[in-house]
């Protein structure tokens, strides 16, 4: 039997995670909680505790909802070095970021675990401070290998953006891309983009855009310029996923610390997630997709303040069970 | 008298000069043309020929139109490393990108020769490939001063975008502007932003924004962003300044091969560069505003192709010289 680790997190994590605990217990899937990010820093001094990171190891896959506290800033050890941390130990190194809505169905690939997140970084004795963006050839191919294959499943094109007019390391993303592409994916139509003319075309023209690879730092901005284009981060999903063992499925929003509390957070985009740990993480697409129409049909029924309603994060939950216990195939 | 050293360069580089030429000229502004770039490359061998380099720096100003060109791709020498090499020796680290239209009036002050783009880069001989992003305390607190400085002469905000959460560069940035908010602009609100989801913002309410500090790659990337939320890159002009010396003015678009040669380029970026260049370059802000306002004429009377009109870049700049006779202060 499936069992998902659920980490609540801070903020308006527990508040999102409940609708989405409310969710695998309707569809029978095992899940236990463990603390994370900046909960875990005040308990017990870490935001990654050893027990967490093994029970996430154990788990089939792996929910969390947002990590960030206000009250840490400034601090030493904060709550987004947990995240970071796990990412890099559960080896996901793709991350998935789909973002739809009116005519658009764009699906960014981000490099998750290297460049300038993952380089060395420090301050050196003359005082410069610095961040490297690193990467070998095999961890740029890994990635390039997953867009590709996500862009001839959907029987599309793939866009890898970089920035090789200046960046040494856009050069060997370039090429290892370009010689995967005329090897292995010769089906699959390829492009190039810079990414500041990129983030431009996905302003203006999103729906041109099918999937995009790209680096970490990149990545993070232009995944959160396509959630800005298609409706928001209260929506936006993601999928992290390594070449085994658990994937990682988690919001793109925060923690949202100004209204967390009131029961009033948006938690679309934690149920998007579970419907992309059911699809990628444990292979249960039909109830992926009843969980993304139930989403949908919530979004129109029960909307919360930030999109214009009056709905509780709980009324918004109570929407989607209602759509997803009317669904005939489940 | 005032002498402005004018760099066509590539695509369409020349066309869209050729019409910022007859502007000067109207004003009665000495210049004079000098390679720069893929044709500098190709004549030359070097995107920056120290001849060129040398009128540059005798000038009161540089007006560059746009550098690249598609038959250079892969080679060693490229034409960017010019404007990277002109950028630096001139010492012009404070870019200035304003971002006007429909209720919006931003400045983004990006700076332009450190980061990511200036640091140490190569292959290590374990095969990987890196770049590396830096920052010394001065050279931060010099391009925090001059968005202090701009702000408070708007009587506006600051906001000061960096990735304080994963980046080491970024508590430098953000220790070093926070201090001199406190000890020297204690006048001018301050706020911090980070640099995903502030690229957000200016894509759902950039109405709020005012004056934005950010590192280079941030900036490159989130000046496009703005400027295609405000009307895109055909219409977005760039200064960039240093302490003495000519400042550097131009467009934010690229050469645009696959135009050029037909004489249908948008001239507006290169005139509002103009605009830029007589306000901060040469101190006449009476000319600069009238020039503002002739681009704005021009905008509604004879558009380019690009935004939906039918007018070339000959007729653009006839209609500009038109309003700028109009005008009765000059
Ligand atoms: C919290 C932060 C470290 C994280 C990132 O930049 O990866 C977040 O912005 C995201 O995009 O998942
Ligand atoms: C051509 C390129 C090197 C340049 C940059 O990234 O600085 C351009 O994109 C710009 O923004 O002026």
């Amino acid at each position: 039997m499936s069992h998902v680790a659920v980490l609540p997190g801070d903020g308006i994590g527990p508040e999102v995670a409940a609708q989405a605990i409310r969710v695998l217990d309707a569809l029978g899937i095992a899940h236990s909680e463990h603390a994370f990010g900046g909960n875990a820093i005040l308990s017990q001094g870490t935001p990654l505790p050893d027990d967490t990171l093994a029970a996430c190891r154990a788990a089939d896959a792996v929910l969390l909802a947002a990590v960030g506290l206000p009250e840490l800033e400034g601090r030493p050890v904060r709550p987004e070095q947990g995240l970071l941390g796990l990412r890099k130990e559960l080896g996901v190194y793709a991350n998935l970021r789909p973002a739809r809505g009116d005519g658009v169905d764009m699906m960014i690939v981000r490099e998750l675990v290297g460049g300038l997140y993952f380089g060395a970084k420090g301050v050196r004795e003359d005082g410069t401070w610095f961040d490297t963006c690193e990467y070998s050839r095999p961890e740029v191919e890994r990635i390039a290998r997953r867009g590709f294959e996500i862009a001839r499943a959907r029987g599309g094109r793939l866009t890898s953006v970089d920035k090789v007019n200046v960046m040494h390391t856009s050069r060997l993303w370039r090429d290892v891309v370009t010689a995967l592409g005329e090897d292995d994916y010769p089906d699959v139509p390829l492009d190039h983009a810079l990414v500041d003319s990129f983030a431009m075309t996905i302003v203006q023209a999103p729906q041109t855009i099918d999937v995009v690879l790209t680096e970490n730092t990149f990545g993070d901005i232009l995944s959160d310029v396509a959630a800005a284009v298609t409706g928001g981060l209260g929506l936006a999903a993601s999928a992290s996923l390594g070449d085994a063992g658990p994937g990682l499925f988690e919001p793109v929003h925060g923690s949202a610390p100004q209204i967390a509390g009131r029961g009033i957070a948006n938690p679309a985009a934690m149920l998007r997630s579970v419907a992309l740990l059911l699809a990628y993480g444990l292979g249960r697409p039909t109830e992926a997709a009843a969980l993304e129409r139930a989403v949908a049909d919530a979004l129109e029924a029960a909307p919360t303040p930030d999109i214009g309603g009056t709905a509780t994060t709980a009324a918004f939950g109570d929407a989607v069970l209602r759509a997803l216990d009317a669904t005939p195939t489940l």
